[in-house]
C-alpha cells in the first residue's frame, strides 16, 4: 500500500480542523472538533486521535497514512510545542508533538500556523518554483512565514516570521504582545476596524459606518462599505495598505523575495488591498529592489488552506 | 600539491586589499592597489590581476591557489556583478567575476561586503557553531548580513542583507539612496556624526565637541569625548544604540538568531555600543525572543577582517 496521505491539523481559538491530503494536494476527507470543548489537553488529543482515526477508517485511508502535520498558534518546530499561546486554554509549555505520537505510529510534525501557511504555498500552492517568499496572514492578527534558499525561516529558537510583531510606532497601538505599536494593531482584521473607529472619532468624514454599533463593526462590514464608495472605509483601506507596505519595504530589505502572499479574510478585499499595497511599496523600496517583488494572493482553496498546509509539513520532509 | 589557498579581495571606495588565506584563517601575505587609480575598470583587474599573481609568486603559493573570493559594495553573488556603486567610478553593471576569470584558472565569487564580513564569521570567527546569526557592519553606512538555516541569505536576486536601509523614521534625514529615514543615516560612523550635529545645534547640553570645526568632527572624536564623560557625546551613542536596538528587534522578529554580530569602526567604542545595544534590544524584544540573543564583537581580527570574509566565499563553496 502506498504511504501518500498526510494529516493536516489546524489548530484555531475556536475549532480545531483536519483533513487527510493527497500528494496533489487534494483534500480527500476533512472534519472538525471545537477546540474549546477541551479545557485539558489529554483529552483534547484523546478525542483529536480517535476522530482522525475515524476519519482515515471511514474512506479506507488507515494504511496510507504517512503522517501528521500541525499547524498551532505559537507553535515551536524543533520541540513540536505549544507555548503560551494566549487563546488556547492550555497554558505553558505543550509537549503536543509527543502526546499524539502516543497515538500514531507515523511521523507527527507540528509549526506555527502561518508557518504551516507559507509551506502549504510551496508544496502545492504558487511558490512551487519559488526559493524566496514571503507568506502574510491577514486575520485577526498577522501572521508570516519567510522562505530563503528553499527553507522555511524558523531560526534559532524556532519562532522566526514574526513580521506582525514588528514596530510600525514605538508609541502607537496597544498589543496582545504586551508592547506597543506593533504591525498587527495596525494591519489586521481587527487593526484595520480599530483605525475605522479611530476616524469615526477623530474626523468629520462622512460614513454608512457611524451607524453601525462598535460592538458590530468587523472588517467584514468595513469591506463592504468600501464596495459602495464609503470614503471613511476606503480611507481606512488605504491606510492598512500604507503600513503594510512600509514594513514589507523592510522585510524585503532584509530577505529580497521573489514575491509576497496575502492570504486571510482581510485579503478577500482584493481590489482594496492588492494594488494598493504593491503601488506603495514600490514608492518605498530602497531603488535595487523596485519592480522585482510580486505581491500575490495564495493559491490554495480558501476553505482547505490550513489544513493543506499543515499537511505539507510532513511533504516537506518527504522531499 | 594541497589547493589550501584561498585569495580574498576586498574593494573598497579608496583602497583595494588582498590577502592569501590558508584554511585555518592565517593571511600568509596581503597588499593594496589604490581603487581611485582605475578610473577603468578594465585597466583595474589587469593590475589586480597581476598584483594577486605577483603576491602568491613571492611566497611560493601559486601551486596552492584554490580560488579567489571578492567582497565589493553592491556585490551580487548570484551574477558576479558589482552594480551601480554609489562609490566607484564604475558605472553600470560591472561583470567582475567573469572579467577576473580571463586571468585565473580557478572558481572566483564575488558578493556585496556586509555578506562577504558574515561569511568570515560562519568560516573563521565567532558563528563556526552558528546556524542563525546576523552580521552588522558600523562603518561609514550600515551594512548586514543574514544567516538562516546554515545559509547566507542572498534573497531572489542577490541583493539581500539591506538592514541598513529599512526605515527608522518616514521623514527622517537623508539617505544616499534617496530616500529618507534609512537606518543607516542614524546608526553609523557618518549617523551618530549627524546626531551630535543636531544635539550641538538643537540642545545647550555642554561639550567639548562644540569647539570641534563641523568638517573635522567625525565618530573618532565622538567616542574619544564620551572617554572622557563628555554629557553631549555620551546622549549621542544613546540615542544611536537605542535606534539600532529598535531595528534589530525587527530583526530578531523576522529571522529570530542566535546572535548579532558587531563589526566596524563604530563597534570599536565597544563600552558604549555593546551594553546599550543589548538593553534596549532586551526592552524592545517580543517577549518570546527575550534573554535569547547575543550580541557580540565579531572574532575576526580587525586588520585582516575584510579579506577573510572575501576569501571565505571560496571556503562555502568547498564545505
Amino acid at each position: 500500500m502506498k504511504k501518500d496521505i498526510a494529516v493536516g491539523v489546524d489548530i484555531g481559538g475556536t475549532n480545531t480542523v483536519f483533513g487527510a491530503v493527497d500528494e496533489s494536494g487534494n483534500c480527500l476527507a476533512k472534519s472538525a472538533i471545537k477546540t474549546t470543548d477541551f479545557p485539558d489537553v489529554a483529552q483534547f488529543i484523546d478525542c483529536l486521535s480517535t476522530e482522525i482515526k475515524s476519519l482515515l477508517e471511514s474512506k479506507g485511508l488507515t494504511e496510507r497514512l504517512c503522517g501528521i502535520g500541525i499547524g498551532a498558534p505559537n507553535g515551536n518546530f524543533y520541540k513540536g510545542t505549544i507555548e503560551y499561546a494566549p487563546n488556547l486554554a492550555w497554558k505553558g509549555v505543550i509537549n503536543f508533538a509527543d502526546l499524539m505520537k502516543n497515538h500514531f505510529d507515523v511521523p507527527v510534525l507540528l509549526t506555527n500556523d502561518a508557518n504551516a501557511a507559507a509551506l502549504g504555498e510551496k508544496i502545492y500552492g504558487g511558490a512551487k518554483e519559488m526559493n524566496d517568499f514571503i507568506l502574510i496572514t491577514l486575520g485577526t492578527g498577522l501572521g508570516s512565514g519567510f522562505y530563503s534558499n528553499g527553507n522555511l525561516v524558523y531560526g534559532h529558537d524556532g519562532f522566526a516570521g514574526e513580521l506582525g510583531h514588528t514596530i510600525v510606532l514605538q508609541e502607537g497601538r496597544k498589543c496582545n504582545c504586551g508592547r506597543k505599536g506593533c504591525l498587527e494593531t495596525y494591519v489586521s482584521a481587527t487593526g484595520i476596524t480599530k483605525t475605522v473607529n479611530e476616524l469615526i472619532a477623530h474626523t468629520k468624514i462622512p460614513s454608512t459606518l457611524r451607524d453601525c454599533p462598535t460592538e458590530e463593526l468587523n472588517s467584514k462590514k468595513i469591506y463592504e462599505a468600501a464596495q459602495i464608495n464609503d470614503s471613511l472605509a476606503i480611507k481606512a483601506f488605504d491606510y492598512t495598505c500604507r503600513v503594510l507596505a512600509l514594513k514589507l519595504s523592510d522585510a524585503v530589505a532584509i530577505t529580497s523575495p521573489e514575491a509576497i502572499f496575502l492570504f486571510g479574510g482581510l485579503a478577500q478585499a482584493k481590489e482594496f488591498i492588492f494594488e494598493p499595497v504593491k503601488e506603495y511599496l514600490e514608492e518605498y523600496l530602497l531603488p535595487i529592489f523596485r519592480n522585482k517583488v510580486k505581491i500575490l494572493p495564495s493559491q490554495l482553496p480558501e476553505n482547505n488552506a490550513a489544513i493543506l498546509g499543515a499537511s505539507a509539513l510532513i511533504r516537506n520532509i518527504k522531499g
